[in-house]
C-alpha cells in the first residue's frame, strides 16, 4: 500500500493531547473495556453525516452504544444471498452476539443522502439512476418512502424532503423486522426498536409514535 | 410500525440536558452547520465497536469528520453490480460529492469482527461459513488477510489476531484503490489515504508506514 | 524597493524542509484549501506577541481560524469615517463575507501593550501620551479599562496590570457590539462571542463568564 | 458583556490536551518566555487568512516571530494624526521597543482581500467604494497597486490578480519606509526588510528581488 500517508501533524498532536488527558484520567475504564469486552446497551443506526454526533446528544461514554453509520441511516431488507452486507452484518452481530436491548434508528435534517433520493425519484438527478451509482443503488432502499411522500401531495418541497427523512426512519424500522433474529427478539421482548429524527440547526429530537404514525418531540 | 417504543426516559433526560447546555451554548455553530451544509475535512472508516470514539481521540467538532462505521472497519472491493453497497455508497458520496481531502481507516484492538474472521478461517467457527451468516459473509472481505497472517507462522495466537486487525486496515486501503474515483483522486493528489490502528486498553495509536509495511506509534 | 533583502538562509532552509515534509505529506489538503477557499469556523483576535500561538493551544489546522493579531488584542469602537481601519476591516470580512460562527478575543499575561497602557495612564510613560506615539494612541482604546482597574483600588500593582489585561478582553467584547453587523449577527444567533485570557508561563486559560464578570479556568 | 459564551467543549478539550503535552513538555521554555520577556528575531506582517500559518512554514517556536496579521498584509503610509492605527502601532512597538532585526511582509495566493481590491478598482464591486465599507477603505491602501497592474495590460485576469497580490507586498515595503523609525533603522543597518509571496496550493515561496523587481523562488 505505497499510497498511505502519515497522519497530519495537527491530528497527531490532538491525539497525544487526548492520551495525556482523557485517556490518562480514565485509564481504568479503558482497560476495563479492553479486558472485559464491550457490553453496549444499544445499537444506533445513524448517518455518516459529520454534523450528527449521537454520543454528544446522549452524553454517551465509551462502551454504551454500538454504532453503525451509513448514508441516510438505512436498513436494507433481509437478503441472505451470500454477498457482503455491511448493515446486516452489524445488525446480526449486535442482536445475536452482543444482545443489545435497544435498536435506535436516528434520522436527521438536511440529509444529503435523502435529498439525493428525492432528486433521483423526482427525475432531477438521472445520473443517480445508473447501475454504477453506489449512492443511487443504496438510496433505492428508500424509494418506497418517496412514493409515500408523493402520495401526501405536499405543496412545499422542503416539507416533502423532511417527510422523506422521517420516512427513512420508518422504512428502516420496517426493514428491521424482516430479519428473523430481530423479529424474534422483539416478539420475545428482549429487544426494543426506536425511531428518532434530529433537527441539526434547532437541536430538536423527535420520537416516532406508532399509534399516530407521527414524530413527536422528546 | 406498531413495534416502535418511546425513547427510554434516561436517554430523553440526557438529550434534554444536552439541549439546555451544549446545544444552547453553541446554537450558533449548529445553525451554521445546518444552513451552510457540511464540509468535512476527512472521511473516517471506523468500527461499530462501542469503545472506539474517533471524535474524542481527535478532539473533533461537529462538522469535521464524515464517519462510516461498519464491522471491523472494512472496505469491500469495487463491485458495481447494482446491489445495495452501504460502504461503497458512503465512499462515493464522501469522495465525489463532499470532496474530502483525507480518507482514514481506523482499526482497533480487541475487535470482535476480526476475531470472528480468525475463528472462521481457522475452523473454530464453522457456523460463520454459512451462506446465511451476514457476519461471516462480511468478514470474507478479510479472508485474504487471514492467509497473510497464517504465512507469518506466529506462535502466539493473540499476536496473530492482532496482526489480523492490522491486516484489516491494510486490505481496506488496498480495496479503496480498486474504486476508480478513489484511485484517480489519489493519483491526482486531491485525496490522501491513511491507515491507523488503535489500542483501546493502552490508549495507543499507530500509523501504517508503507515503506516498512509496519504500524508505528503516532 | 531597493532596500529589500533576500530571506536569511536559515529561514530559507527551514522553509525548504517544511515543503519537503509537512507540505509534501499534506499536499492534498493544501490544494483543497487553495481550490475550495477558506471556510474558517472562527475569527480569533489575538496579540502580536511572539509567545502566543493560538493554533498550537487549540490544535488548529490550516483553515480553521481566521486570525487577526494586533497589539494587545484590541477592538476599537465602530467608527465608519472613511479612514484605514485594519481591525474593523478584518472584522467586517470575517463576519459578513466568511460568516464565521465564533469571535474569540484572546488576551494574555505579560502583555507589553497593556503594560504600556498602564504606564501611560498612571503617568509613568508621558512619551506615550504624545500625538505622534502610535502605540499610545492605539492603547487609548484601553483607557476606559485603566479607569475600571483604578476603581478596584488594588494594592498589588502586578495584580492591577493583570486585571488590565483582562479588561482589554472585556472592553474589546463591548466594542465588538458597537459594530452593527456584529450586533445583528449576535442577536440573530449566527455569531457567538468568547473572551479568553491565557497565562503564558503557567500554560493557563481562563474564560470570561458574564454572569459573574470573572474569568474562570477552562 | 452579557453576550459572551463559554468556549465550545471540543476547544476546551483540545486546550487541556495541549497543556498536558506540549506545555508540560516545554514548561521551562514557557516560564522562561514569561519571566524574561519576548525577544523575537523578526516581525512578520501576514494576512488574517486561515490558510497561512507562518509559524508552520518557518518551523517557528514560541518567541521567534512578532506577528501582526491584517487583511492582505498591508502597511498603510505613515500618518501620525492621533487616531487608532493598529498596524502602525504594531510596527512602532516591534522596531523601537523590541528592536527586531527583520521585518517580513508575507503575501499569499488566493487572497480574498486582494481580490476585493481588484473587484473594487475594476468597477465590479461598487459596494466596496462606500465610505462605510471598512474592507473597501482598508483596501484603498492597495489602490496604487491596482494602477500598476493595470499598466501591465495583462490579458489573463487570474495573472493580474496574482500580480496584485505581489504588488501588495511591494507597496507595503514602500510604505514601511515612510515611517521615520523604520527608515533610520534600515539606513543604520539595524533592521532589514523582506518581501515574500506564498502559494498556498503549491506550497511555494517567492522572495522579492529589488534588482529585477521580480519575485523569485526561495
Amino acid at each position: 500500500m505505497e499510497y498511505a500517508k502519515p497522519l497530519p501533524n495537527y491530528l497527531a498532536k490532538r491525539y497525544q493531547g487526548w492520551k495525556a488527558t482523557s485517556y490518562a484520567d480514565n485509564k481504568v475504564w479503558y482497560r476495563h473495556l479492553a479486558e472485559e469486552g464491550q457490553r453496549p446497551r444499544a445499537m444506533v443506526i445513524s448517518c455518516c453525516d459529520s454534523r450528527v454526533h449521537v454520543t454528544s446528544i446522549f452524553g454517551a461514554d465509551q462502551g454504551e452504544f454500538f454504532i453503525h453509520r451509513n448514508i441516510a441511516n438505512l436498513v436494507p431488507p433481509y437478503a441472505p444471498d451470500g454477498d457482503h452486507h455491511g448493515t446486516s452484518a452489524a445488525l446480526e452481530f449486535a442482536v445475536t452476539s452482543l444482545k443489545v436491548a435497544h435498536l435506535i434508528v436516528l434520522g436527521h435534517s438536511n440529509c444529503g443522502g435523502v435529498n439525493g433520493c428525492y432528486d433521483m425519484c423526482s427525475g432531477q438527478a438521472p445520473e443517480l439512476e445508473k447501475k454504477s451509482s453506489f449512492v443511487g443503488r443504496w438510496m433505492d432502499i428508500l424509494r418506497p418512502g418517496y412514493n409515500r411522500v408523493k402520495d401526501m401531495n405536499l405543496d412545499d418541497e422542503a416539507e416533502a424532503r423532511r417527510q422523506l427523512e422521517k420516512a427513512a426512519v420508518v422504512i428502516s424500522l420496517e426493514n428491521l423486522l424482516t430479519f428473523p433474529f430481530v423479529k424474534s427478539a422483539v416478539e420475545g421482548e428482549t429487544l426494543s426498536l426506536h425511531g428518532l429524527w434530529h433537527d441539526i440547526g434547532e437541536g430538536g429530537l423527535q420520537n416516532y409514535d406508532p399509534e399516530t404514525d407521527m414524530f413527536v418531540d422528546v
